[in-house]
């Protein structure tokens, strides 16, 4: 058997634990799949006091994650630390620098900084890889990466957030608001003290910007990503989403269109027996639209420290067998930029609740504007509030619609045009339908 | 960019006609990919002259699929001609007689003689790649072999045979019986003229063979797995599983259990809800139970030219990369023996429809028979022919069942004793219920 593979692991977080934990406890089964032993011979976190339920007697302790990456003792690195900046990017550049392969799970890393790693690692003669970086435990980066090679890919989205979907998910099924959801998923554990990362949309664009790196070989860049959270999403929305055959999902979308590559993060309405749709809970899932293949769905647990690690070992895996993977899928330099589809270019449906005030023409005006845009009413949905029947009075009532195909930028004139009309209270909600 | 990877393709039905194709379209984008061109430098057919809408002008033409596999500008062999021994596995061997690297779609060849070509390809410093021989364009060989390397898969079961799904979707969707919409799907080409390798279960049962060689690290062994086909499925028992909670789809599935490994393909009731029971149609779908990760589910398209020939193609440019994967996951010299778990050891519940003579004592009598071998019932339904309520009569009616978890061994017991007591009339059917 060859040489062993000499790991070193920064950051000693949940993920990082679970990464030495496993390696050490299944040692001799990941030898014989590598073909090599693969040792963890140091590790850095800050606090060395903390008990973790590690063995780490033979193994070196840095203090610093770069000291880490350069040490003697260590073929690869495994950064695990987290964040963009600072002790993260200097460990992974560090070991580029010194020639070592990396594995991390660092999605806001790659996300700002994917290509200059990239060519760094190339020029290094080692790889990057970021399976864990995105969607968990779901082979996902490997699925792009190797296993659609022979694909022109026009779409991929999915969820790629668990707590938003542990949200929505409950909020459809228990009725409840959003603040009482978010609330009762912070005490469970599912949401963070300080959410906005998750439930704004964030976490999800960093992961879309790798996917659509892998895909369409372009260039990470999250900053042109358009981003919406799930703030907004009412019970009254998710009930009507089932009663028109839909379910509200907030989806990462990559997609090719005419006017260039939209990628963009937003609740989703799909068809409720779509495979996306079904999936509930914190589980993530992606579909992936290749010309060759035709539809593939990956669903599983989508972050948890066993589920990464496990992303995280088989990335390592890979290296101790002699993988030699280029990051993104194609030579860093020969990433395109990307040519980005403003998002007045979107089209598609769109589910439309407005707050209308209940008089005489109200209904007629509001028609009126979609038709003037070319725009075409698949539903409407109004209901009278009972138990009053006689007259129309002064307090809104909710009309849905869901329109045909369209375009956003028609959309929005239309829907300006019905505010400045002044027969709606407040503004209008509009969510967007992902096709089949 | 380094040199061309040369490749020779025996085999150009539908499988191998779309590989050349899409090698040669795509030729640039695969290189970038790959990291080097590939290059269809040799095919080989029976059938010179038939059209396949393939420009063949500078490819080298051998009638004897082994000549090209020793053929001088061929540096990888893809065998897509199909069958155990014969032209195929003369062509595999050849290939790797001659140090070649081989990338086929050939599940019988691979379930038949797979632990012998994996040895030969190791001696030889090459590997067999095989992703397009189980489910088509899904990568389930590849999430196995290098997406899990870091777990200890406990089961791995799904949708493996496409022409099933489509007929059991069908007669579920249709309420029309076995034998009408077999003919249906042979109408339709998603059914060969001769239906039995797909329909008896066999098909299923290869790739079975080789999904638990990757999962668990066995030699691949198909001829101890237990197999039943659909054909004695009817559209009652499939209304009644939806009335229980439950969809009936052919499932193969490798799973660990007490007394070994259990390898079945047969019908099986899954709980309506669960991410395998909702894949409709020709669609291929596995789960994986992994014990870091939880559970996986990777669906897509299992059968058709261009879906297999993706998968091809992925595999041809992991080796144009330099990839060196053991076949099976780990070296085939550590590949044990599979202890195999005799049916009669499974435990799990079951559907039972039972043609139960109507006569007073008859519900008794089962009843005791089930009870004395532990044996409980979940659910019991028994409808009255309408509008005879008035007194039992000669006719049999049916009586449904469904255990909770029990022993396969102790449940023929207690059928063999219900057959015995002469209250039913015929054999009793048994279908049984996969868990979650």
């Amino acid at each position: 058997m060859a040489e062993p593979l000499k790991v070193g692991v920064a950051g000693l977080g949940t993920v990082g634990a679970s990464v030495v934990r496993i390696l050490q406890q299944k040692a001799e089964q990941i030898a014989a799949r590598a073909g090599r032993p693969v040792v963890v011979t140091a590790v850095s976190a800050r606090d060395k006091g903390r008990s973790r339920g590690l063995d780490l007697s033979n193994v070196a302790w840095h203090m610093d994650p770069s000291q880490l990456a350069r040490a003697r003792d260590v073929d690869l690195v495994v950064e695990l630390i987290g964040g963009a900046e600072g002790p993260a990017r200097a460990c992974v550049e560090t070991a580029l620098g010194a020639g070592r392969p990396v594995v991390t799970a660092n999605k806001a890393l790659l996300a700002k900084h994917g290509v200059a790693l990239a060519l760094a690692a190339e020029g290094a003669g080692v790889t990057i890889a970021f399976e864990a970086a995105v969607a968990g435990g779901i082979p996902i980066v490997k699925t792009l990466r190797e296993g659609l090679t022979g694909n022109n890919v026009s779409r991929v989205f999915g969820i790629l957030n668990g707590t938003c979907n542990y949200i929505l998910t409950r909020m459809e099924k228990d009725r409840i608001g959003f603040a009482e959801c978010l609330a009762d998923a912070q005490r469970l554990g599912y949401a963070e003290a300080d959410p906005t990362f998750d439930i704004g949309g964030f976490d999800a664009a960093h992961k879309l910007a790798l996917l659509a790196a892998l895909a369409f070989g372009v260039q990470v860049d999250p900053d042109g990503i358009y981003i919406e959270g799930i703030a907004s999403i009412t019970p009254f929305d998710l009930a009507m989403a089932e009663e028109l055959g839909f379910r509200v999902k907030l989806l990462g979308v990559a997609t090719q269109s005419e006017s260039g590559i939209e990628l963009r993060v937003h609740p989703s309405m799909l068809p409720k027996d779509s495979a996306i749709a079904r999936v509930d809970g914190v589980t993530n899932a992606v579909e992936i639209d290749g010309d060759v293949v035709g539809a593939l769905v990956l669903a599983g647990p989508g972050a948890g420290g066993d589920a990464t690690a496990s992303a995280v070992i088989a990335d390592i895996v890979d290296i101790a067998r002699g993988a030699k993977l280029p990051v993104f899928g194609v030579p860093a330099a020969e990433l395109t930029a990307p040519k980005r589809a403003p998002m007045g270019t979107h089209q598609g449906g769109y589910y439309i609740r407005l707050s209308v005030l209940d008089r005489p023409g109200a209904a007629a005006a509001i028609a009126t504007r979609m038709a003037e845009q070319g725009i075409s009413l698949r539903s409407i949905v109004q209901r009278g509030r009972e138990p009053d029947f006689d007259r129309p009075n002064a307090d809104p009532v909710a009309v849905v619609l869901i329109t045909y195909a369209t375009n956003e930028a028609a959309l929005r004139v239309a829907l300006d045009a019905i505010e400045a009309d002044g027969h709606i209270d407040g503004a209008p909600q509009v969510i967007r339908i992902e096709k089949r």
